[in-house]
């Protein structure tokens, strides 16, 4: 199946906005086997669009489109659809039904735009929007699949994933050359170093492929094994990554779509154990990343953002004299950090971070990207250095992804040095 | 001048990398006044390439390649552009000079794969590359211009702005068309109502162009104005906005890459104000987002994620009978948490949110999505309602941005409700 995407945007052409979800949708349609041989970007132009559907629609056996579906002016995408499929708009109730309930969850009154969205092209088999007013569209024409999708991203993806990934999964059933990727995620050890622990590639691969995929929160090992049945590569992937798994072992911290966060709440809900934080330099981020997990309130007690020293030392006891003397960013008081949001909200466990973000706030001693991380449990409490790099927000994700991962370590009996 | 930018790489359609490269070249192009109406990506992949280029160089006055151009056998560009333009390879000393040179720099011999690189298409003017080993090509033929430059986006990014940008420029410079863009950002208002109270866009807009971006953080308004001077275009462009200011002014909240939390940042140090926040159902972003700006120390004084009702009462002194009586998520607790946390920290104001993200937690009369935000400042403790989605995620961003929203109007004076 050979499959085009055209994403509509001038935001897109002239570098405003990244194209994500021409991204998103090559990921999916990879993992289906599908072969993406090309995609495009239009401007929101009615020629430019009809012109490069024309052309992609002839030569392919998918095209997917997103953007353009707006109720603004601007929007002309399904004018073309209209045009393109020769047919015509009709009224959709359960569409206009949706619209109108998004409008009265919201506490707004539907405007007159918004319900000209339930017009929709006759020969289409609508993808209703769970998270928006544009309504998607699949049209089958030819043997060829027509799809379009609202160009909002999180619209668009709960259309990928719900509705068109799963119909797409049905027409591909049959197809025998079998594709498995399978994602390890790593934290705490850079590229090179993993590179190196994974000794020779060539012998543990055999004909599978790797790749060292870096960011501020670990490096992704992507294994990607071909094959003539699900269960031969199904095997040899597994082989693969238990190999990875013996050299590199503790450093995994999860697989494919995983966050730390996930990991780190499950492990938290398995043993019954709660959990408060005391905050400096993340200001925040590792509170919110715990309760981006539906059912967070089952663990996480509280989080204390003490970005003053008053506030280390008012809600946290951290000793005045002893900051003052080793300074608020500080192995000592990143320990009495931890060990005073624990005792302030009597959780099972604590954990802390101090540290300089930057790019202002470094002395002599203290450089840019110095941060200290705090953890207590019922039976110990200590701290650790670690030094990042220049970049304040990704100083703030690397700082609350290490806290994260001396959690899970701490949880698991695994040890953090080294 | 129209244009086409093609991307080439396997990597880019699978979405295992975003396509920056085009995006950096469309706004350099953008800049230029030059009219980028479409890009393209094509895998790795000879035929895909050579069709590409016929069909985009022949609708165009300017293709731009990015990719294919290393040293491995699935580096395919200059083939394809030795067979486009008829032409051959000949050696070119300058370059094979760049090549050993940087090979020394690091301490490496030469390969016979890198010193071929310096085999280059005759009819081309190259551009020396001096962070890689691939030289790029300009070419000019039929009164048109090719460009094709290596895909290691700062290797791209450095002859992108040394060399093209200045070459394209003095083929601009005779041309009188200027083209200016501005983005204002508003938030709190739906794409429809926005709409609606624009009013007749063609008489706002006469010529301009004005596209309506949303997203959970809101709807971004991008004008476009071209025209003949650039004072005729910058007045006019003045005009729109004005216009625009006086019809929605109240909902716009900055402009062009701003954030609301850059904005708000800006009021606080201005007005020498200081700020805490309690924060239940968005556990955290608020205080992150805020903490994102350098210098945050100086207005951001502490924050209290107070997840659990026991944190709420012992923390900000929420009244627990009344707690029990109305619930966690209600004005009242929500005007008390404002209170609290500006009590227990001195300072000059104080804000929170209360809320259910989903996907749990609704109860018969409280839906997902309902949220209450509060703020106090020496003169009044308030709070209000809202009503968010389904979604977890977006609606802590939604709540985070509707928290700021309100700071932002109390700062300024402008009352909330519409």
């Amino acid at each position: 199946m050979k499959a085009h995407v055209i994403t509509i945007g001038d935001e897109i052409l002239i570098g405003q906005t990244l194209n994500t979800n021409a991204a998103y949708i090559g990921e999916k349609l990879s993992n289906l086997q599908i072969d993406l041989t090309s995609t495009s970007v239009v401007g929101d132009n009615e020629t430019a669009i009809l012109d490069d559907l024309k052309r992609t629609f002839n030569s392919n056996d998918l095209v997917i489109i997103t953007g353009g579906l707006g109720p603004t002016h601007d929007d002309v995408t399904r004018k073309c659809i209209v045009k393109f499929f020769e047919t015509e708009l009709v009224k959709n109730e359960d569409v206009l039904e949706d619209i109108r309930k998004l409008f009265k969850q919201r506490g707004r009154d539907v405007t007159k735009i918004n319900e000209d969205q339930a017009n929709v092209p006759k020969i289409a088999k609508i993808i209703r929007n769970g998270r928006g007013t544009a309504p998607g569209v699949w049209i089958e024409k030819d043997k060829k699949v027509f799809v379009a999708m609202p160009g909002v991203p999180y619209e668009m993806k709960s259309m990928m994933d719900d509705f068109v990934v799963p119909k797409l999964q049905s027409k591909m059933d049959g197809i025998k050359s079998v594709k498995k990727i399978k994602n390890l995620l790593t934290t705490g050890i850079p590229e090179s170093h993993l590179y190196e622990r994974l000794g020779n590639l060539d012998e543990l691969l055999q004909d599978a492929k790797l790749a060292f995929l870096p960011n501020q929160f670990g490096v992704k090992l992507r294994i990607t094994v071909h094959g003539d049945s699900e269960e031969e590569v199904g095997n040899r992937l597994t082989e693969i990554e238990q190999r990875i798994r013996s050299l590199v072992g503790r450093y995994i911290y999860g697989k494919d779509d995983e966050t730390l966060e996930d990991v780190v709440a499950r492990l938290l809900i398995d043993r019954g154990l709660s959990l408060s934080v005391a905050e400096s330099c993340t200001g925040g981020l590792i509170c919110h990343r715990l309760t981006n997990i539906a059912g967070s309130s089952s663990y996480f007690e509280r989080g204390l953002v003490s970005y003053s020293n008053g506030a280390k030392v008012e809600l946290l006891e951290v000793d005045e004299d002893m900051m003052h003397e080793f300074g608020a960013v500080s192995l000592e008081v990143a320990r009495q950090m931890a060990n005073g949001v624990k005792a302030a909200s009597g959780t099972d466990l604590g954990i802390s971070v101090t540290g300089i973000m930057g790019p202002t706030g470094a002395t002599e001693d203290k450089p840019v990207g110095l941060v200290f991380i705090g953890i207590c449990d019922d039976k110990m409490c200590t701290a650790k250095e670690f030094h990042f790099g220049d970049d304040r927000l990704l100083n703030k994700d690397r700082t609350s992804q290490a806290a994260l991962e001396m959690l899970r370590r701490n949880l698991l009996g695994i040890p953090y040095d080294e």
